[in-house]
């Protein structure tokens, strides 16, 4: 099982908005994610815009890439990509960085 | 039960013994953590030195008071203090900032 971190930056004129977005996430996308492997999954923002990413797969790789075949993702991606700073081209699920995990106490 | 996130910044130039130490935290240390409520625990260190701490607990405020009653909790954050970049008098357990949970799946 891998424990995954991840960052990503959203605009800081847009927090609300993106707050708002997530109280409201599509039943088809949380579906898709956990038919794709994403478990205790939860996203936490700071007030500058930095968001952290954590969850729980059997391999991230794999359930990145089950997400990149759906077409939920594409379209709720969509939507989210203005809430970005991300180089252009970049979507906010192919943008991401990865922290290594350093320490674990179950 | 709360899904914490907090953030801490580590001296870019000592990452490797930062890392070092967390591959040999004492068991007395990981002993009083679960004594004082800290489950899943999990700590992510990217290449600038930002440090995520993701935990679960039934009480973050109860944990932590609970480690700042013990006496290796102390040692151990003395021992890391200088890895850390917080303003002077800080100690890492009572200078991390904790985000907001905007998401959460199960």
């Amino acid at each position: 099982m891998e424990r995954v971190c991840f960052l990503l930056r959203v605009r800081p004129d847009r927090l609300d908005e993106y707050r708002a977005h997530h109280r409201a996430v599509w039943t088809e996308m949380t579906d898709a994610l956990t038919a794709t492997g994403w478990r205790n999954y939860s996203l936490f923002l700071a007030d500058d815009g930095l968001l952290v990413g954590y969850l729980e797969t059997d391999d991230f790789a794999a359930s990145l890439a089950g997400m990149e075949d759906t077409d939920v993702n594409a379209r709720w991606q969509a939507l989210m990509a203005p809430f970005f700073a991300l180089p252009d081209g970049e979507r906010p699920d192919t943008g991401l960085v990865r922290l290594d995990e350093i320490f674990h106490l179950a």
